[in-house]
């Protein structure tokens, strides 16, 4: 067996091969251009590897309906470039096997819900905290679409009474997830890149204090069993004991649930970085292979 | 065929004995009072009708682990005399026939699905505001369960800058949709009942503030298709409108999906009042049944 996995990022995508065992035989990377440009790079690099099937993990919006003629279409990106690309139908069409697309977020929710992170888990939240905010989600085993897909980087919370910003930087909304705790939020309000502050610095609190929130949410919502968070901003060690600090903290002891009192366990780094993606990719390759 | 249904409520028992197409053939009420007291009255109107299987719909929170022991088991909840109450083992024990158990609003959101206000639909939620708040989740076809259930009553939210109260009345949190704009918040914060305040009164514009929040975080988180909102609250009619008004503003252009352009039909109320839970409970004893 030998399955396709595209994981197409805003800065960069990621092409590999892997076997039915989701090892990774052979992968490369490019920069994300226009479709004119990095489309070749792409599809020079899956043609004659006689793949089974391939899976696409792309950034979003993407259309997920499977019954619309638009499948696998980017939708209202912000990168014009990219937008209403028929990303599924144009590797389709010239690589001729079963293909499945997911968000990458999803897929790499799949992926460490299979072999990572949330190992034997029915029900786990990926999150990337990066130059945006997004998430994958399973729920009862099944990766969650719903009307379009889940975001989660735009959900609503509470300003720090500290914040010494008085909104988020998102175009869109006032208080967001994405516009509070994004790496250029972070670079917003400090005036310096996330990666050059100190562990002792209180940008840190304040981070923890909305991503506490992202968590809470999460459990309150679909009271998930794996909060997963990855992404460049989450490298700072510093974060993790933070936010189960503050989550134990705004949760109240509300919920009652051995999960709950190992928080270390609840909220976790990714266990296959850099590859939850890539793996997340193959995962829906295979899904498609094995439904024709 | 004949299931049995029981909607298991903070105030009052609802038992129903339903048929296959889920006609409600019987049913009455009881007040909940200690489960010593209130037992008797449900078990009684069960026995002797050669039920096939029986379903649970009760408040929570309630043990849905269907691998324990405690399975059924009402947990950490205010109303003492029913906490670690066995609902599901004293209902089989007497009864001898299959059964589910699940939450009232997960039970809710079964019934609209199948029959009502998400009919056709694979994901919604159900919403009840009244006494407390509480929500109910069904992902691509799946009630939702995770670690525990859903909540959703007690999601963190934004207070509204001209909200009298400066946090909600919630012991657990000082910022959830439930210690905001549950009934008892209301009254709180004006000092009449709910359904004493006019419809032009400024109550229902921080009602809405509030319920169009959840609105957001329900699509940010799990993107669904349909969120059905009841309860007491919502029998005030100005709501609904002034909720859709309120989404379309913080979504702020966000999210674009044609059933983002008709609110009127996302945003709604249920189909199946006041029957909602109980034909939850007896599609859950159709499930218990067919699943032996």
């Amino acid at each position: 067996m030998r399955f396709g996995s595209l994981e197409a990022g805003g800065t960069k995508m990621v092409m590999g091969i892997l076997n039915e065992n989701m090892q990774i035989l052979r992968s490369t990377t490019c920069l994300t251009r226009t479709p004119e440009e990095t489309m070749p790079d792409i599809l020079d690099f899956f043609e004659g590897e006689h793949l089974d099937a391939v899976g696409i993990a792309t950034f979003g919006p993407v259309n997920l309906n499977e019954n619309s003629s638009e499948y696998g279409n980017i939708t209202s990106t912000p990168k014009l470039a990219w937008r209403n690309f028929p990303l599924y139908r144009t590797m389709v069409d010239t690589l001729k096997v079963p293909c499945l697309v997911d968000t990458d977020v999803n897929a790499a929710a799949l992926a460490e819900a299979t072999y990572g992170a949330a190992r034997n888990l029915n029900n786990c939240l990926y999150i990337t905290v990066g130059t945006g905010i997004g998430g994958g989600l399973l729920c009862e085993g099944k990766l969650v679409h719903g009307m379009l897909h889940p975001e989660w980087g735009h959900i609503p919370l509470s300003r720090h009474e500290d914040d010494p910003l008085t909104r988020g930087i998102c175009p869109y909304h006032t208080l967001c997830l994405e516009g509070l705790a994004s790496g250029p939020s972070i670079q917003n309000r400090w005036g310096v890149p996330a990666n050059e502050l100190l562990e002792d610095h209180r940008a840190w609190d304040l981070e923890a204090f909305y991503l506490a929130q992202l968590c809470v949410t999460a459990l309150m919502t679909v009271s998930t069993e794996r909060i997963i968070l990855g992404g460049g901003v989450m490298n700072q060690s510093v974060l993790f004991p933070k936010i189960r600090e503050k989550l134990s903290e705004m949760l109240g002891g509300y919920l009652q649930h051995p999960r709950i009192e190992n928080l270390e366990e609840l909220v976790c780094p990714p266990a296959l970085t850099p590859n939850s993606g890539l793996i997340g990719g193959a995962l829906l390759a295979k899904r498609a292979y094995e439904s024709t």
